[in-house]
């Protein structure tokens, strides 16, 4: 029934919109994009693209049509006046938005007689098209399957569960694993600075010590699941002891110790909560409830 | 001169010391050991290591000393008697603590005669002796080329400048990293699995967003080392939004959002020290200071 390479819509042409129709252009989809002002269609236009006067013509055009618009608000008055389109074909929503509006859309489509799927895209749009990043989807899981050959132009598809809500929760649990990183390398960064290191030469370090990391969540993360935290490789006290040189240099050379401060004191609410024995990953515990209720 | 796998004393034997004895053993050098307790070095005697009485009598018996102990006080508790023994000898220190620190002890250590190298350790005990993992060294580079079959045995060793506190700064800003990483990581746990997501399905997906992640800190370190922070992939306001959605997740699942507040707090301080359309990069123009200085 489909060829290699079926027809696609793309809704919504911004930096994301763009680069994922471009890179279906560039492996042989038939696409066809829709955007609110049409001029953003023009470099797409001109690789191939056809543009579609309406957001019901774009649906029409292709049995599975992406969208990636600003917020729900602006998938819902795009798709809303021409949800009949949507019966029989797939719609694949990977704007941004919240687990719930996820789950409300999920219902909408199906209440029209669509299939849908709710992803989140773990790149920047350079990153699309490069079959190391990660693409996530929730929902039906046959609906992936259907339409696996085009969604892998874009990314590697990662099925999370049925729960259409998960592609969201897990991008924004996700994005707080990137801001905390980040934060945490440009604290190391300005520390080190402060001596006169180069961030050029204090990254690779951090980069390489980043895959050790890793493998220590990758230890920790059956402790979690079995709520036990056996502290067998550096207990929750070994490492408030630790910390307390990391707010003192960060002090000493003037650095801002609000970021150290935080996890000193998750530390030790971990600690007075029973868990000074413990491995680190026994402070999920305290993150669990907000500090108030202690 | 030497042999291949020259003689070599470890100085105190916890379970981080006992490590080092047990590799340096294994990979064939002839290993004395030294601990305030002897009852340790029993595992370490029974697989051939020489038990020294006393530390000057460990110095004494091979070219290289490695001394790892619980802190400075016990380093000069346990050598400060027998300085003399270390004239014409090298001392590496793995003991943990300040970059002042192991500057004066180099200097103690130069006065004395003997070369000195500072380290840390950047692995657990189970992780001494796998090439993948770094040991970070400061002080004269060509203590580190003469000792570096020795200390090749027991991790990568990297040579980060002819400053002795170095080692420690890194280390320092690497922990820092990490604790920031996992809690970052415990967080996301959290989220998800407040939804009934365990560890166990979220932490691969985690290992591997990490990969991403260190590649944005390889594009945003020229930035830092230039102080020019240009938002081509995703600036600071684009980031501010997204973490509204990260805090409004939490809260509605009970998960405690002082880590995320934080991040956010410095993130409107680098958007109103004028950052807002600047990447994340520009953030250590706020860590750089104390929030309280503004």
């Amino acid at each position: 029934m489909h060829s290699d390479h079926p027809a696609v819509t793309v809704l919504g042409l911004g930096s994301m919109g763009s680069a994922l129709a471009a890179v279906l252009l560039e492996r042989g989809h038939e696409t066809t994009v829709w955007n609110r002002s049409p001029h953003r269609a023009v470099p797409l236009t001109d690789r191939g693209a056809r543009l579609a006067a309406t957001p019901g013509e774009a649906v029409a055009a292709s049995p599975l049509t992406i969208a990636c618009v600003l917020d729900y608000e602006a998938l819902h008055a795009v798709l809303g006046p021409v949800a009949g389109s949507l019966a029989g074909r797939a719609l694949v929503n990977l704007t941004s938005g919240s687990p719930e509006q996820a789950r409300e859309t999920a219902a909408w489509a199906r209440s029209h007689s669509a299939d849908y799927l709710d992803g989140a895209i773990m790149t920047t749009p350079p990153g699309v098209g490069s079959p190391e990043r990660m693409f996530l989807y929730s929902g039906p899981r046959d609906v992936l399957e259907a339409h696996r050959p085009t969604l892998a132009a874009l990314g590697d598809p990662l099925h999370l569960g049925a729960d259409p809500g998960l592609a969201s929760l897990y991008d924004t649990a996700l994005l707080g694993l990137m801001w905390s990183t980040m934060t945490g390398w440009l604290h190391g960064t300005a520390l080190v600075g402060a001596e006169g290191t180069p961030a050029a030469a204090f990254t690779p370090v951090a980069v390489r010590w980043l895959t050790a990391v890793a493998g220590f969540m990758t230890t920790y993360a059956p402790q979690v699941d079995a709520g036990r935290y056996p502290g067998d490789d550096a207990t929750v006290n070994v490492q408030i002891a630790a910390i307390g040189h990391l707010v003192h240099a960060a002090a000493a050379r003037g650095v801002d110790n609000a970021l150290p401060e935080l996890l000193k004191s998750a530390m030790e609410r971990a600690r007075d909560a029973g868990h000074g024995s413990d491995s680190y990953a026994s402070l999920i515990e305290v993150l669990r409830h907000p500090a108030e209720e202690r």
